[in-house]
């Protein structure tokens, strides 16, 4: 059942305001079983409003649209859709009696320009708003069903969960099922490489990818006859891209990479102290940005001027000069020195080059140092992140690369 | 000069993703002078695509494009323009050596799904992306000139500045000037209230105005007969936003919060130790995610748990008995504790209930002391940030709450 979104509003064509409505309306119908396949976005100009109306009605079975039914003169959405239906507005007493009382409750008297928003399509279905002065409707224009709502993203969600979703959830099918794959390893071509060819294995499944530095999300999407089908179709299918990715995948739904290092730590009771340097505080941020990292985290060392080493950390004076900051030594004794300190379990540090500039020859920009230290010993990693990247894209893969290593230190 | 901007993916029709490109290009293309009065999002869809590019090239002069320039069999844009144009896909040899180039950089081997990237419909012209493996190219449909960039924000803003804009600025009428000024500590009910009537006052002048929390930007858009008029009208109006805001506005064009305290900083010649807890190291990564940070930041000790703040910080353990955790003293204790092991010039505090859990009646969820020593003494401050928030803006808003304390020191 293909469906589509228009939001109205000069605010939106000229970027003044990022439309949060649009991606809300598009998930929530996504979620109900719908295939939303446009966000059409327009300023408030009569003609594009009934223009585009009349194109969605076209091909979209339920159009949901947000914007244009405030009081103010630019506000002409219920207007430009009795023009596109040719029938005259008419005033909803019952409306009107609403908006009149929210008035006198906040103590104010109701301005004529608000009696406007009490003026529908003839034939129209009223959507009440609870806690807004501007009701929303409902038509039919050709095919379509297009329900209208206020842009107020707080009155918009209110509306569409009372009085949209009753309404269109019985035109809903109910024969997909969705599984999303969190990666971090390896890049978009390679993950897609490696699940090639499984579309053709499962017909009905569909395989989306969504890059968002430094991972990669990988959609599982089914679709059948009934949604019990679809289930188990998906099932099969991620059970499939599960083992060709391995350990490429650390979660899924709405996991992020630092609550699932968090999740292993708690689980294995372990605690944590962390020494950053070139990521300055960024490994510190994503791990505490999670509810409950005071489970694990004893303290997180940013000590980026050598002296700060040298002083939190005991890291001797005679290893920075004869290493230099960035080197294996320095970052296991940042390790060594942040475990000791902390009496934590697991000890991670990472001292590197972030950029632009500080780099060399033997340690170009992306060049990272990372140790992870425990009673079992100190591993020291080095790695070469990113030349392509600027300064925060190697901050970020450097800080994943660390959690990457007290990931695999809580497995091993 | 009317102009639209077209978003291909299906993670966007899906609402799995925010669309911050296309608010982005709409601003940008604002401020260039063109009219956006159409935003289409239409999913990976070759005949949808091909539909919504050649109608909106029944009208707009200059149409953007973002997505489906990516590796995998899901984007399709290039394939679709082709159709579109009724001309077979050619391959560039000049961008497949710079995509094999690329991977050779970085010490892989490029795959056969990433040449597909060098496919470009019969007569574009090839835009360059210096830090992506997608080119863009740009084509004429009608009279219409489209332009095609990749989804990744990135990569898009950089071939935007570099290699669109330069295609388009001779396109756009040249009657207007932009002035955009950055804010923080005021609501932008209130930042409106302190403008209004400015567009009266400047006749020509649009005030835009552009939440990113915790921040307003400020646009004061000048339109006039010509470019100097408007230059002169809109330095008028700013002089006049820039009085009523007083020092509310923190910088202008692409500053960042984090880099006016830091050049502050640096102006002064002072060094920095920061003390977290609740903040979790943003405050840290606020600051060094700009180059330079190594100028005046010598440590940010996240002390997470009491242990590393007496462990680290020496902060008495009775006096995080006796106050709790969150309270003046210990704000006080750690920031003189960390300036004391620094031996910084400034040292910044923060410690609160970051939420959503572990707040009391007497310090609930938002509760924040921040500190801030130096051989003047200690000043420490009491705030109670967004009860309406969650966790990460808590985390903001007191971040940024301590950035600001450390730029008035700077100023005192």
């Amino acid at each position: 059942m293909t469906c589509a979104v228009f939001c109205i509003g000069t605010e939106l064509t000229r970027g003044e305001l990022v439309d949060t409505n649009g991606p809300w309306l598009a998930a929530a119908l996504t979620d109900l079983g719908f295939e939303v396949t446009e966000k059409a976005t327009v300023d408030d100009d009569r003609a594009r409003i009934i223009a585009t109306l009349k194109r969605l009605a076209g091909w979209a079975r339920v159009i949901v649209c947000t914007g244009g039914l405030g009081p103010t003169t630019d506000d002409m959405t219920s207007d430009a859709v009795a023009e596109a239906l040719g029938v005259p507005l008419e005033r909803d007493e019952g409306s009107l009696d609403a908006i009149r009382r929210r008035f006198e409750k906040i103590g104010r008297t109701m301005s004529e320009s608000n009696a406007k928003q009490a003026d529908f399509p003839r034939g129209a279905d009223v959507l009440a708003n609870p806690i807004g002065t501007a009701p929303g409707f409902s038509v039919r224009i050709g095919e379509a069903t297009a329900l209208f709502m206020p842009g107020v993203p707080r009155e918009m969600k209110r509306m569409f969960d009372e009085q949209v979703v009753p309404r269109i959830r019985p035109l809903a099918p109910n024969d997909s099922h969705q599984v999303r794959l969190r990666t971090f390893g390896l890049p978009e071509s390679v993950v897609g490489e490696r699940l090639a060819g499984i579309e053709e294995t499962f017909a009905g499944v569909t395989i989306g990818y969504r890059a968002h530095f430094p991972e990669i999300e990988v959609k599982v999407l089914a679709r059948a006859r009934d949604e019990a089908s679809a289930h188990s179709l998906c099932d099969a299918a991620t059970l499939e891209v599960r083992k060709r990715l391995a350990d490429v995948v650390y979660g899924d739904g709405d996991d992020t990479f630092a609550g699932v290092v968090g999740r292993a730590l708690r689980s294995r009771g372990y605690t944590l102290a962390i020494a950053e340097s070139c990521t300055g505080g960024l490994v510190g941020h994503m791990l505490t940005r999670e509810p409950g990292a005071s489970d694990f985290l004893l303290v997180d060392a940013v000590t980026y001027a050598n002296s700060a080493k040298t002083q939190l950390l005991g890291v001797e004076e005679d290893v920075l000069r004869g290493h230099g900051a960035v080197s294996a030594e320095v970052a296991a004794a940042m390790a060594e020195g942040v475990r000791r300190v902390s009496g934590a379990d697991l000890a991670l540090s990472l001292t590197g080059v972030a950029g632009p500039t500080g780099g060399t020859e033997e340690k170009p920009v992306g060049t990272v140092f990372l140790a992870v230290a425990s009673q079992k010993g100190t591993i020291v990693k080095h790695r070469l992140l990113a030349s392509f990247g600027d300064r925060v894209m190697i901050q970020t893969l450097a800080s994943y690369a660390g959690l990457q290593l007290v990931r695999e230190a809580c497995a091993g």
